[in-house]
């Protein structure tokens, strides 16, 4: 792979709702030292474009910037670089995000979803590499996810194609924090494990978790599992077998090379892996299964970077 | 387009359980009159070859035979033509349907599943034309489908991809007929409404489909909805809110610009389509269900012989 672009580089970004990255691309995969800002979310879009692009800016360190991706945290057109909507950006529903980082910058701007470049990371550089048909889960606070399809990132005709949580898990189940009835994020994200044991403990379940009610969240059901409560390991069984039957749909659906689980509640490991592996077979046929893999990812917090850099590659290394 | 081959001409065959039809393709969506012959299943798949290869004899009228595409109604790896497995062919598991037909016809053969042809079929001249991704499902027997994901007919890693029957509907559900737990062909199938009409009858339910217990079959269950019968009404809309709950899953996934429902299931209209519609919205993101039409599948039994002629003529007209 050749260096930066001659006469200038391309910037990379990772927009998240409290923090920016920005970093120089340096290859399919590999990306310069990253530039850190906070993300000044409540003081608005504009603030917050801005904040990119000054970001965009000591990242380049004074080289021309001749191009900039951007993963950006909610469903987005990234043919238009129109942000739908984005819960942990106040304001930015229906923005023009492309266009006005573009005019910031003064460089051409390719925006997309966070997790489906996150779902691009772990195909050039993780555990979806040498792939074809590739399936990237992120569990944390949400469920999302990436699709890339016969070798290339696929995002469908809205271009939010991906969202891998928002998928039937049982027609009886919670809304998930979307409004969604009984899909997969209402049972086996972080928000819906914290919820469903301050549920329990409400109700009088017997749990080591009755004394840490006031900070009840996902890593504390965590702990209290891998410290042997029941409750807490009934919890991540429920949610890891809501997302083995997920992924073995997937499986179906799609026939993957590879599915890759990643996210903050993967820390959570075997806890939450080993029922979803065992989930798998009472959905997925066969042959489907028996071509993929199904194993965790590999590139961690550094997914989202890793994907806009790479992406930047990819679709703007003509203007260089 | 150009007329048959020169010298020569191509020919599609729908394989079914119970008919053999086949016919000369003429055109992207169009065939000559279709030949037909009785499926000798139970006499094994030398006895099923033999009859496919007289069949497209005979549709080719004394031309030559040029190339052959069948649609087979199981799974199967298009990519080395052998056939998984095929529940109402006894014998095709793991048959190396391609070559053994290849040599009985002297010519290229190319196999596909037969509900993705059927979806290449909509595609082509029926629900789907004009889109670049659409997706396919079809309500019979069972519950399958296809897909169209970028203007190309997706069938994954495995072959398989496009098992639309086989994803999550309720971690509580019935096994389908495939041993699948909870999986939408358990709920909304002909199969699955008239297993669960004989076991409400059978557990004393009051309903007009206590005196046709005998031949309690989807089609008894239909009439009966459309008589006012609540059973029978309570079955349809369970089956077409599991239907519209997986369909709302796959907008999300996928992001189609289309996605139609086909099936003999579907000759029940509204009964099922109603419902299908109402429940979209429970999973599926408000944008790419916006720029997505959930409409009937147009090309009703014919798709499988116009999927398999139309499919002849993308993928073996280089043999002409």
């Amino acid at each position: 792979m050749s260096p930066p672009e001659a006469g200038g580089v391309l910037v990379g970004v990772d927009l998240g709702g409290t923090q920016i990255r920005a970093a120089v691309a340096t290859g399919p995969g590999t990306h310069g030292e990253p530039v850190r800002r906070r993300t000044p979310a409540a003081d608005g879009p504009q603030a917050v474009l801005d904040a990119v692009a000054a970001a965009v800016r000591q990242a380049a360190a004074g080289a021309q910037c001749l191009g900039l991706a951007i993963g950006i945290p909610g469903p987005l057109d990234p043919a238009t670089g129109v942000v739908y909507d984005a819960p942990h950006l106040p304001g930015w529903r229906g923005l023009e995000a492309g266009r006005l980082l573009s005019e910031r910058c003064g460089c051409p701007v390719v925006v997309n979803n966070d997790a489906k470049l996150a779902a691009f990371a772990e195909w050039t550089r993780g555990a979806g590499r040498g792939t074809r048909n590739f399936v990237f889960v992120t569990v944390s606070t949400g469920v999302g996810g990436g699709l890339v399809l016969d070798g290339e990132l696929y995002t469908g005709t809205a271009g939010t194609a991906g969202e891998l949580g928002h998928v039937p898990a049982s027609p009886d189940g919670p809304r998930c924090g979307q409004g969604h009835v009984g899909c997969l994020e209402g049972v086996a994200s972080g928000t819906a494990i914290a919820e469903r044991a301050r549920a329990a403990v409400d109700a009088g379940e017997r749990s080591t978790l009755r004394d840490a009610k006031g900070e009840l969240d996902a890593r504390a059901v965590e702990t209290a599992a891998l410290a042997g409560d029941d409750l807490a390991n009934r919890l991540f069984a429920e949610a890891g077998r809501a997302l083995g039957r997920a992924v073995g749909g997937l499986v179906n659906v799609l026939s993957p090379d590879v599915v890759a689980v990643g996210g903050g509640l993967l820390g959570a490991g075997d806890l939450l892996f080993t029922p979803l592996r065992d989930a798998l077979g009472e959905i997925a046929f066969a042959e489907p299964l028996a071509r993929c893999r199904v194993v965790p990812a590999q590139l961690g917090t550094d997914a989202g970077l890793v994907g806009a850099t790479s992406w930047a590659l990819v679709r703007l290394r003509s203007v260089g």
